[in-house]
C-alpha cells in the first residue's frame, strides 16, 4: 500500500526520456572546440530549440540554469543590478503575496538596495486579484513577478490578464512569471506579448532535478549574478550541466506527446479522489473551486486534524503528499500562501497538498481515500 | 585512429558510478518530509561526508554548487559582501595571474565595489611566485586566491607554503584555493590549517557536468549569492541537484579506490609520449617540467607550427585535445596563462594541452605522437 502524491515538489522522471538522454550525452566540454565538445553543445542548443519552440520565443532568449531558484535570482537581482547601474528611477517592485519563496524573498532582499515592495493580494480561492493592479503600478514601478500556477495551492493565475494591465498603463515595466508548475503541464501559456521573462524548473515536469531555465526578451537587459565564462551568453557562466539539459528536452517532448491524455488522467485521478471522499463521508475542504485549479493539484483541509500529523502518518504508510510546498516542509510556522488567502486557522493547520503525475493510478488514488477517511474517522473522534 | 586527450576540460565518467548512482537515485525532493525525501536528503549528506572525509574538513563546512565557477562566485562574491556589510577596512583581493576565469574575473568584478585587485605573477615554468607574498599582502588584504594545480599548464601550486606565509603574517586573511585540477587526483592537497575554502568540480574527476562543491571553514562568514530556500545552510539555494551529488560521491570513491594506480598511468602516458616525441625527432617544448607538473596535463610547444590549426587538424584526424582551457577554446586571443609565464610568441602561439584519464591507453598516445610528429614535419616544411 503506498502512493506517491508529491509530484509538484518533484515528478518521477519520464524512464524513456532518461534512457534516451544516457544514450545522447558524451563527455566533451561543451565549450571545447572538437568534435566531442560540439556534440555536446548541440544536444544544448536542441534542448533550447524544443523549448523556444514550446513557450513561442526565439532560441537565443533562452537560457539554462541550474534550476528555478536561480533563474529567478538571475532575472530579478540581474535587472534591479541593471537598473541601479543605470540611476533609473524606478525603485519599486510588485510582487504577488503568493509568490514562491524564490521570487518572494529575493524580491524583498532588494529591499537593502533601496527597492521598495508591493504585494498583490489574493482572494479566497487563491488567485491574484486583478484589480489592484491599477492601483499598484506606478512610474516608479521597475517590474512585476507573478506566477503562472501556484505550487501550494494550484490555483491559476490570470497572468496574461494581469500582464496585459500593466503593459497597458506602462509597456516598460518588466513582467516576470513563475511558470514552474505551469511549464509542460497546461495550456495556459504565459502571452510573450506581455510576458517579458518566465523560468520553469526541469524535475517539475519530469526531467531531473538541478536544472531550469528561463526566458528572457531583449527588451530588457539583466547584469549577471556570476563572472568566469561566456556560456548562456555570460548570463550564466560555468559548464553546462548537458545531462540536465539534454533530459529537459526529452522530458519535455515527452510531456507534450502525451499532454492532453495526461491532463485528462490528472484530472481523473483529482475528481475522482473527491468523489471517493464525498462517498466516504469525509469533512474535508478543497480551496481551490475545480474550474480554477490545475488538475496536477489538489489543495484540502480536513478540518479538526493537523496537516502536520496527517503527513506523518500518511508517510508512515506509504503514501508520500505534502504539508505545503517541499521547501518548506521542514517549517512548522503556518503556510504564507494559505494565510494570504486569509482562510480560518483550522483550514490553514489542516490543509495538505496532494499533487499528481503520469506515474499515478486509480488504485493508489482508491487507497489514499480510504485511509483519508480513517484517519480523519480516528483523528476526530479522539 | 582516435582518442579523447581533453580530460582536464572534462573528463569520461566512471561507467560503474554512473550505474551504481542510477540505483541509488530516487525521486523525492530532498526537502519532503517524506520518506522519499528523507531517502534524497540521506544521499546528499553520504556525499558531502565521503568530501569531507577526502579532503579532512567537517561536512557541515561543505556546500554543494552547480560547479567551480558557481562556488568561485559564492566564495569570493559572498565574501566581499560580508566585508562590505560589515565596514571592513579591508579591501585588497590578492589573486596568482595564472587563476581560472572564474576567479580572476569574479576577482576583477569586485573592483567596482570599490576593491583594489594585486596580482601575484608565475616564473617561466608557470608556478606562482611564493616570494612576492610578503610584498602584497598588507593590512588591507581581505582575500588571497591560489589556484592548487593550473589548469591549462599542469604547474603544480605551492599552496601551502603560500598559505602558511599568509596566515604567519596576518591570520585574518581569507585563503581560497581553486582545487579543481588537483582534487580526488594528486596528493599535495591543501592544508586546512592554511587554507580557509576551497572548490571542486563533479566533471573534472569522473562525476558529470553541473555539480561541484565547496568547502569553507567557519571562521569566514559570507553572504548569498541568491535567495529562497534553506538548501546547504541558505549559502546556495534551490532544489539539490541529487543525480549529479550522488554521482559526484561515486566518483568520488571510485577515484580513491584507484588513486595511485591512475597517477603512475597517466604518468606513464605522459612519459610516453614525451619519449616517442623524442625518438620521432619532434621539435617541442615543455612548458612545465616533469617534477613540477601534474601527470594529468602535458603542456607542449612545436614552435613553427600554430596550434589553432594543430587543434584543427588533430580534430579532423579524431584527436581532441585542447588550446588552453575549453572555457578560451573558442577564443583567438593569446592565453593570459602563457603570456603570464612570459613565454615567446612563438611558444605561446604553438602550444597545446594534452590532458589523461583512466581510459587513455598506451596505443592512442602512440598513434597522437605518430599524428603530432607527421603534422609538424608536414607543417614546417611548408
Amino acid at each position: 500500500m503506498s502512493g506517491y502524491f508529491d509530484s509538484a515538489a518533484s515528478m518521477p522522471i519520464f524512464p524513456r526520456a532518461l534512457l534516451n538522454t544516457l544514450t545522447k550525452i558524451n563527455h566533451g566540454n561543451p565549450s571545447s572546440a572538437h568534435l566531442p565538445g560540439r556534440q555536446a553543445k548541440k544536444i544544448i542548443n536542441n534542448t533550447r530549440l524544443q523549448i523556444a519552440d514550446y513557450i513561442g520565443g526565439d532560441p537565443d532568449q533562452i537560457y539554462f540554469t541550474s534550476g528555478a531558484t536561480e533563474a529567478a535570482n538571475i532575472l530579478i537581482q540581474g535587472y534591479i543590478s541593471y537598473l541601479i547601474n543605470n540611476s533609473s528611477f524606478r525603485n519599486e517592485i510588485i510582487v504577488s503575496s503568493i509568490e514562491h519563496p524564490a521570487v518572494f524573498q529575493t524580491a524583498y532582499a532588494m529591499q537593502s538596495k533601496g527597492f521598495v515592495i508591493r504585494e498583490i493580494s489574493c482572494n479566497e480561492w487563491g488567485e491574484i486579484n486583478c484589480n489592484e493592479i491599477e492601483r499598484l503600478v506606478n512610474e516608479k514601478t521597475a517590474m512585476v513577478c507573478i506566477m503562472a500556477v501556484n505550487n501550494e495551492t494550484g490555483a491559476i493565475q490570470p497572468v496574461n490578464e494581469i500582464a496585459r494591465q500593466i503593459k497597458k498603463i506602462d509597456s516598460d515595466v518588466f513582467v516576470v512569471c513563475d511558470a514552474v508548475q505551469q511549464f509542460a503541464k497546461l495550456d495556459v501559456k504565459p502571452e510573450l506579448q506581455v510576458v517579458d521573462a518566465l523560468f520553469m524548473s526541469g524535475h517539475k515536469i519530469g526531467a531531473d532535478k538541478g536544472i531550469g531555465c528561463f526566458y528572457l526578451s531583449n527588451r530588457f537587459p539583466i547584469l549577471p549574478l556570476m563572472y568566469g565564462g561566456v556560456q548562456e551568453q555570460s548570463y550564466r557562466p560555468g559548464t553546462e550541466n548537458v545531462y540536465g539539459i539534454a533530459l529537459l528536452g526529452e522530458a519535455l517532448m515527452e510531456s507534450l506527446r502525451n499532454h492532453d491524455s495526461t491532463i485528462g488522467k490528472v484530472r481523473q485521478l483529482a475528481r475522482h479522489l473527491i468523489s471517493r471522499l464525498d462517498f466516504l463521508q469525509v469533512n474535508y475542504v478543497r480551496l481551490v473551486p475545480d474550474e480554477k485549479s490545475s488538475p496536477y493539484i489538489l489543495s484540502l483541509a480536513f478540518p479538526g486534524t493537523s496537516s502536520a500529523s496527517m503527513m506523518r502518518d500518511l508517510t508512515t504508510s506509504g503514501f508520500y503528499i505534502s504539508q505545503g510546498s517541499a521547501c518548506s516542509s521542514h517549517s512548522m510556522a503556518p503556510s504564507r500562501i494559505l494565510s494570504a488567502m486569509r482562510l480560518p486557522n483550522e483550514i490553514i493547520t489542516s490543509a495538505i497538498r496532494i499533487s499528481f503525475s503520469y506515474e499515478n493510478t486509480l488504485e493508489e488514488v482508491d487507497l489514499l481515500a480510504d485511509h483519508l477517511a480513517l484517519y480523519c474517522k480516528v483523528e476526530i473522534e479522539i
